[in-house]
This record gives structure tokens, C-alpha cells and sequence, in this order.
């Protein structure tokens, strides 16, 4: 079958490119404040269940590819979407209203997540091989050859993330660490960026056609909530990949959680990164630590899940000054267009809800009136007191958006108990000297630990590097799985499961446990880590 | 605190011996049928809460604790087992109705895998140490120091099981692997083997004690359901395990669920361990294959969560005399004593409910007469045919006891049918010769792949060899997460998750990630394994 000619407003079932039968509906763009003229249309329940059976019937000859293949194939999508060139660029700006340089960024953060996933099916060792050869002469019984590698679960749904139209959506971290696996992967765009999502499907396909996947490792569907909750209880459907809200998040675990057989929800859902900060610490770099912060709260409008929304500060002489230079920062940030008009109207709405508060005060924000034409969002730093946000647990609720509350604590047990209140984070972040950590009778690390699943030393939680150490993840509401990354290399780990193949002969084995170690992989040797 | 002397009735909240202020009950002896003197007494919700909250108490120092600390507290686990002697094989044979040198067995395989645990924690790699060192230079932007680990989820909660009073029970795999991971455990002793169980938790508690274990690390309880429920919902409960019945496992998992923070469940449930047999096996090597085969459904009166329940036989010439084998293997066979009166009737009444049905024929039963006063199971295997199996769902439901169901089936479609209809299962068991399998249009392994953890290459599933390349999980309803075993090294990948350090400086992180790797562990720095 031929690629279909690009054409920005299809649905992809498969190989087939269609029109959604299903509402229909314009893209946004929120820095014109105006609707697109390009008509969207939503897939129905039918067309949906039909991707699903598609990416069924695929998973089988997909899994049995050679680990080189799929990784021809993620560096084939790699290519495809640079070769969309400013095309994608173009619409991705539009529909998201984030600047050039950042969307250029992002394109060139997806084709490296492609690639990085490239390079590690070809090493290969991700597998995590066990071997336990037999042993017929073991008394009293002798032992059989056990083998243990990782296989694919399955089709997995992926939910695209309005924040990030490129990195987190269709060819994102999800996606890339699905297809790695060796899950063929159904695509629900977000409904904020549609053109975007349309011309990144179109790029998987042509790369899966190019590189001779079969017909349904891929779709992209336009849908509706209940067509995207059916996915997700579609039956051949083994796992989910979701970043957004933390209702949406748990509106699909739910769905997961009902099902006769329940499957794993990789959401991530929300966290305001907490940021403690010592006297210590201000004492030695007052200034970088204070524009550093306002720096982290703006980035991006905001709109970043490692946002810093909360900041507890143990008061000392510098406090003040700390916090004016903060201020200043503030004061001189630009507002700037928000993602779409519901993020903005729901950023305004909780700051409101903060700033009214008796004892929240405001520290600063920016001087310069926000277009409400333009979607923008204007930057809030507040601030409290360690009793009052105690008493109130709104205060620990993310603000999606430009916006920080900085509690200020008069004791270390007062800033213990502030951090102990919290729910699970993303990140959480300790400004302090080696010397205070040494006298402090609390373990800051370890009380940061037990909340995120990133702490950082110094520095902002606001960039994800991607690698194979980073952790994107963490204890619920964070996400819902603290087990798992979202971001890197140990994302692949969420789509697998271990399989034991036991008294094999060689030549029936997958390759990664044949004997001559064809693959050339680090594998486990009854304990032993060979290559 | 000094430890208390043995006594057989007791919980340990702890190091603290308690009397249960809850209900009391008298243990059992399944072989004389009769209740035994000893009165045994469940905690209080209030009792239950008070054991968490130690185990919470007990984690920060318990998860800071070197490797070699863990893995010595795991060895005197070992080396206390040991030194009960007699007194325990002779309590879980008492309780249990299971013969001496079983139980004997047992008892060597629980050592055993304490002992693994601690070399595992000894040699250390099982971490997964990535390290991505920091780049300052790079363009655009420079790269943070990442370095990342598995680090102890929290306090787990372990439910025994009926069938292995040792293996799985007090000191068996959930708790070896939590305690090495870094995890407190609450463990919520069997009814069918209370003094088995407080002997056991008695020795771990000496065992925390001589190695100076944080109190609290340990603690065994006597519970009704109610209070089991109640430990599964306290908020510091991290995660759990269990091995039992599929309602029993289903309720827990729904508990966990309906937390405001919901927490992960591996509870292995139920499974029917299907064996394709193909005639090319048959061919070579008939009764061989045949009486392996009924050997395997009764062994240990058929209470494992391996036992051979379903067998698809593709029809051939010596169908019928491979399966008169069987039968005259049956017949042989003993009636033995179950693990408890339920578990017996059960057995019963599962058996009687398939056989009567139309189209369900009694290939054999062991010809002696089981004695009810011993709550004995007898054998039985039935035939039927593949349209039948197809038509009623019930059949392939696990009877737990030594009873197994074969479908002979006339082509392989219809065999792969039956074994696409099947459900999520421990096992699955391949005998085939390599020619037919070539020239199948059926992948069987592939088939087989899908519906289980481990797939055997001829041979029996009713061992499970305790090591590096074991799985003992499956997809739902064998386990509640599939992407786990709860037998071998990897037991332990349950009670952890990764964290990430970002811009530490090298003596605040933990050994595993510091640069001179005092551990001498394998870590993954930049892609590359070293050490």
C-alpha cells in the first residue's frame, strides 16, 4: 500500500488514512485568539475499535522483529519528522502559541528520544537476560535450563499532553518507549493541537511503510472523551500512557481498573515541586538562588509538570532580600500566551483562589498587563506563613501556570512538617550547604526522597534531561505509578513484562537467550554479568 | 529489649510478643482431623494500626542501613529456621497434612532463598545504578550530574498462603524480598498454620534482634478479615503481597485501589497451567510424557499453583493409549491428605460440579477410597471434547487439588482456539516436536507466550526453581500485574522504585551512585556498563 498524501486534518487507522465520523471540530490558535479554519473530525467508537484491532493483529509480527528493525524504524519516524521541516514548526506554534525557539527545542528533544530508544535496542542489553542453565547432575533434583527476558505487553493507548504538542504527544517519550517495547501504539491527540498531531502521524506512517511495519503498529485518532475512555477499555488494549490532568489521569484508571482484566495507567497528573531552601544556602548565593527561582517559575509560562509551585523558605536575616530580588524578577517577566483558553481561565481561577486568602500575601507580579486576548499569563509569586498553609491543604494543589507560593517557616520542624504534609511530587529540590544538612537533626534528603522521584541538589526541577538516569515519575498524584519514568531510557521498562522460557533447545529461543548470545548482550549468568 | 521466649500462640507487633485482643481460634490438624489445644487469638484493628505504625517508624533507618547489614539480618533469618529443629517441621506438619520430607524440603527452600536474597543485596548490582555525569560545556545547554537508583517503596503488608506453610509463609519470598529491598513487613499469618507461623516470626524477630535491626522492621499478626482489609487501606502501607484465592486477591486489590493513594498488589490468584500436547512428542516418547503427566497432577495432592489442570491433546492414532497411560497412573494413585477441610471440599465439589456435566467423561480416579476423617483428595482426570471446552467457560476455571481436564481436539485450529480463550496463567507447557512446529501454521510459542509467565519446553510446570531466571507471575487473573514474579532475584524489583539525584555532591549520595563506587556494583554510566 501506498503512503496517503499528507493532508493535515486525517485520522490514521493504521495505514489507512480516514475522515472521523464522529463531532467535528476547528483548531485554536491561541496567540490570535482565534479559531483555524481547518475542519477536524473525531473518529467514532467503530473506527476506534478498529485501530485497536489493527494494532492487535500487528503486535504479533512487530514483537518478532529484530531488535535492529524497530530501531531502523524509530529513527525512520526521527527522519520523517525533520523532514516535515518548518511545516511542523509553523503549526506547532500556531496551535500552542509557544515561541519558535521553544518548539524548534522540542522537535529536536522528540527526534533525540527516538534516537536514544534507536541506540538501545540496538545494544540491546535492556532486556535484562537471565540465564540459569541446567544443571542434571543437582542433587536431589536436578535443575532444568531456566532463560528470563523481557517481551512486549502489548497495544498501549497513548493520551497526548497539551503542553508539550511535539516531545509528549505523537512521537513522544510515550510513544517512542511503546514502539521500542515492541507495542504497537494507538495515538489520542490532543484536541488543543490537531494539525500538529495529524502531520506527526502522517510522519510514523510513512516511516513504518519505509521501513516495512505491519499495517497497525500506528494510529492516530482524533476522539472524544468516550471514544477514548472505549480505547482504554477495549479488550486487546494492555497498557495506557497519559500526561495531563490529575481528573483525566483518574478518570482512566478507573476505566483500566474496572476492565475484567485490569492493565497498568502510566498517568502523570500533577505536582508543585517543592523547593527548600536554607539559610545556608542564601548566605552563600542569595542572588543566583533568588533570579534562579523566578527564572524556573516563568520558564515556559509555567506550563512545565516540574514547575516550582511551592517554596519553603526557614527564615533568616536574608529573607527579605531574598525575597525583594525574587520580586524584582517577577515584576519584570513578561506575561506571555498560554497553551488555550481553558489553561489560562484555570490559571487566573487559582490564583484568585490563593490571593484572597486572610494571610497570603502578594509578593510580586508582573507589571505589565496580560492580553486576555492573547491567552497570557501573568506571573504570581505569593506568600504565607508554615501554619497557615498547614491548615489548608488547597495551598498544596497545583496552579498550572506562571505562579508560586513561598511559605516561609520559623523553625526546621515547622518546614519538616510543611514538607511531610505533601503529596507525591515529580521533583523536590534542597538549597542547602553541606554543613546545615550535617547539623540539621532532620535527613532532608531522605524526607525529599520519600515524596519525589527526582531530588535535585541545588539547581531547578523545570528541565528533564533526557538519559538513562533520569526519573520522570513519582508517588502518587505525581503519577500513578512510582515505579516507572516517563522520560529516558527506563520509560521501555513500563511496557514489558518477564517471560521464562524453561528446557528450550537453543534454536526455538529468542535471540537474546540463544547460547551463542547472537545479540552480543550483557546478559545474567547464574549471577554472573556476561557479555 | 531482650527477646521474649518462643511461645507458640503469640503475635509480634515488632519485637513486642502480644496476646491478640481480637477473637481467638484453635489451629488445626488436617491428618487427624481434629482441633489442636493451642488457642491462638487475632489482634485488634487498633493492635493492627499500632504494627504499622512501627514498620513506619522502623523504615528511614532500616532502608539507610548498609547492604551487608540487610543481607546479614536475612542470613540469621535463616540461621534461626534452622535452629527450631524439629519443632517447626513438626508444627507445619501437624497443621499442614503434608508429609515430613516435603516439609523438609520446604523449610530448605525458605533458607535457601533467604541466603539468595543476601547475596544478592551482597554483590549489590541489583539496583540498577545509571549514572549520566554532568557536562558542563554542552551546547545549547549544559547537562546536570544525574545518577539514579531503586530505592524501598515502604512498609509492605504480606499475606500467607495455605499451600506452602514455609515457602510462602512467614519467612517465604514476598518477605525475603521486601526485607531485602529495604521494606518493613506486617505479615498476616495463615489460619491454617498459626504455630507454624508464630514459630517462624518468633525466629525473625530473634533475627532482628541479634542483628540490630530497627524494632519494627518485622511483625507477625493473627487477623480477621476485616483488620487484614484495614492494614491494606492504612495510609503507610506502601504495598502488598499476597498468594491465595482469586476472591481473596480481588478484594485486597479493590481495597488498595479505593485508597486516596492507591498502592500496588501482587497477589498471585489462580491458574490452571495449560499443557499443549502434540502427537510428534507422543510419537517419541509416550509414557514417558504420560506418566510425567499424571505424576505432575498429583503431586502434593495436586495443591500447587503450577498443577496441570487443563490438557489440550491434538488427536492422533495414540491418543488413545497415551491416555490409558495416564489412567492406569491415576488409578495407582494414593489418596493424600489436603491442607484443611475447606480446601478438601472444595476440591469436591469443583470436581463433582464438571463431571456430571454432558460430554464430560471420567478418564481415571484413584481407585482407593479416599477417608474423609482424613480430609483426603483422590484423582480424578476428565476428558472432553474441543467444541464442549469451547461452549462452557467454567471448565477452564482452577480446581484446586489433583484433578486435570484433557481436551483432545481434532485440528489445530481448534487446539488454538482453546488455548486463545484461556485467561492469564502462570505456566504454559509445550510438548511438540521442532519439525512440527516448523511446519505448523500456529505459532505455539508465540500462543503460549502470551497467556503466561513461564512456557515450558516439555517437562512439567509443578517446579519452580528458585533463581535469576525464574518468573513466577502471569497475566490477570494468574497475578494482578503481570510485569512481576514472586519467585527468584526478581521478586525483590516489587518493593522499589527509582529515584533520581540531580547536581549532588558525591558524599551526600547514596554509596551505590557515588563516584568511587565503594560498592564495586555494575552501573550503567552514559549507556555503557562498568563497574
Amino acid at each position: 500500500m501506498q503512503a496517503t498524501q499528507p493532508q493535515l486534518n486525517m485520522n490514521f487507522i493504521g495505514y489507512e488514512a480516514v475522515t472521523g465520523q464522529g463531532d467535528s471540530f476547528q483548531s485554536f490558535a491561541p496567540a490570535r485568539n482565534e479559531a483555524l479554519t481547518d475542519e477536524f473530525a473525531n473518529v467514532s467508537a467503530e473506527q476506534a475499535n478498529q485501530a485497536v484491532d489493527k494494532a492487535a493483529a500487528a503486535f504479533s509480527a512487530y514483537a518478532k522483529l529484530h531488535p535492529a528493525q524497530r530501531a531502523d524504524f524509530l529513527d525512520a519516524i526521527a527522519a520523517e519528522i525533520e523532514a516535515l521541516g518548518d511545516d511542523l514548526i509553523e503549526r506547532a506554534v500556531l496551535e500552542s502559541g509557544l515561541p519558535t525557539g521553544r518548539i524548534s527545542g522540542e522537535r529536536g528533544r522528540t527526534m533525540g528520544q527516538l534516537r536514544m530508544f534507536a541506540t538501545l535496542l540496538r545494544e540491546g542489553s535492556w532486556v535484562d537476560a537471565r540465564i540459569n542453565p541446567a544443571l542434571p547432575d543437582r542433587q536431589p533434583l536436578p535443575r532444568p535450563d531456566l532463560r528470563r527476558m523481557l517481551v512486549p505487553l502489548g497495544p498501549v493507548v497513548v493520551f497526548g499532553a497539551s503542553n508539550f504538542p511535539l516531545a509528549f504527544s505523537v512521537a513522544g517519550g510515550d510513544t517512542a518507549s511503546a514502539l521500542a517495547a515492541g507495542c504497537p501504539v494507538i495515538f489520542k491527540a490532543h484536541p488543543s493541537h490537531p494539525g500538529t498531531s495529524s502531520l506527526v502521524g502522517q510522519a510514523i506512517v510513512e516511516a513504518a511503510q519505509k521501513t516495512g511495519m505491519p499495517d497497525g503498529v500506528f494510529s492516530l485518532l482524533h476522539a472524544d472523551n468516550d471514544v477514548a475512555q472505549g480505547l482504554v477499555a477495549h479488550p486487546a488494549v494492555r497498557a495506557v500512557g497519559f500526561t495531563g490532568s490529575r481528573r483525566g489521569g483518574l478518570a482512566l484508571l478507573r476505566v483500566a481498573q474496572e476492565r475484567p482484566e485490569p492493565i497498568p495507567v502510566y498517568a502523570e497528573m500533577s505536582a508543585v515541586n517543592p523547593v527548600v531552601i536554607m539559610p545556608g544556602a542564601i548566605q552563600e548565593n542569595a542572588v543566583k538562588v533568588a533570579e534562579g527561582l523566578a527564572a524556573s517559575v516563568v520558564l515556559g509560562v509555567g506550563q512545565f509538570c516540574t514547575n516550582p509551585g511551592l517554596v519553603f523558605l526557614l527564615d533568616s536575616p536574608q529573607t527579605d532580600s531574598f525575597l525583594e530580588t525574587v520580586a524584582v524578577k517577577i515584576r519584570a517577566s513578561a506575561p506571555a500566551t498560554m497553551l488555550n483558553a481553558g489553561i489560562c481561565q484555570s490559571y487566573y481561577k487559582g490564583v484568585q483562589q490563593i490571593r484572597v486568602l486572610p494571610g497570603i500575601h502578594v509578593l510580586a507580579e508582573g507589571e505589565t498587563e496580560a492580553s486576555h486576548d492573547r491567552t497570557e499569563g501573568r506571573a504570581t509569586v505569593l506568600t504565607t506563613t508554615a501554619p497557615l498553609f498547614l491548615s489548608n491543604p488547597d495551598l498544596s494543589h497545583e496552579i498550572f501556570g506562571p505562579s508560586s507560593l513561598v511559605v516561609v517557616c520559623q523553625t526546621e520542624a515547622e518546614l519538616a512538617d510543611c514538607v511531610q504534609s505533601l503529596e507525591g511530587q515529580l521533583t523536590a529540590t534542597l538549597f542547602a550547604t553541606p554543613d546545615e544538612l550535617h547539623q540539621s537533626s532532620v535527613d532532608w534528603i531522605e524526607l525529599l526522597q520519600t515524596k519525589a522521584g527526582r531530588v535535585l541538589f541545588g539547581g531547578y526541577p523545570t528541565g528533564v534531561e533526557v538519559c538513562e538516569a533520569m526519573t520522570h515519575g513519582g508517588p502518587f498524584p505525581a503519577t500513578t505509578d512510582s515505579r516507572t519514568t516517563s522520560v529516558g531510557t527506563g520509560a521501555i521498562l513500563r511496557f514489558v513484562r518477564p517471560v521464562t522460557y524453561q528446557s528450550f533447545p537453543d534454536a526455538l529461543l529468542p535471540l537474546a537467550l540463544q547460547n551463542a548470545n547472537p545479540l552480543g548482550i550483557w546478559r545474567n549468568v547464574d549471577g554472573k554479568m556476561t557479555k
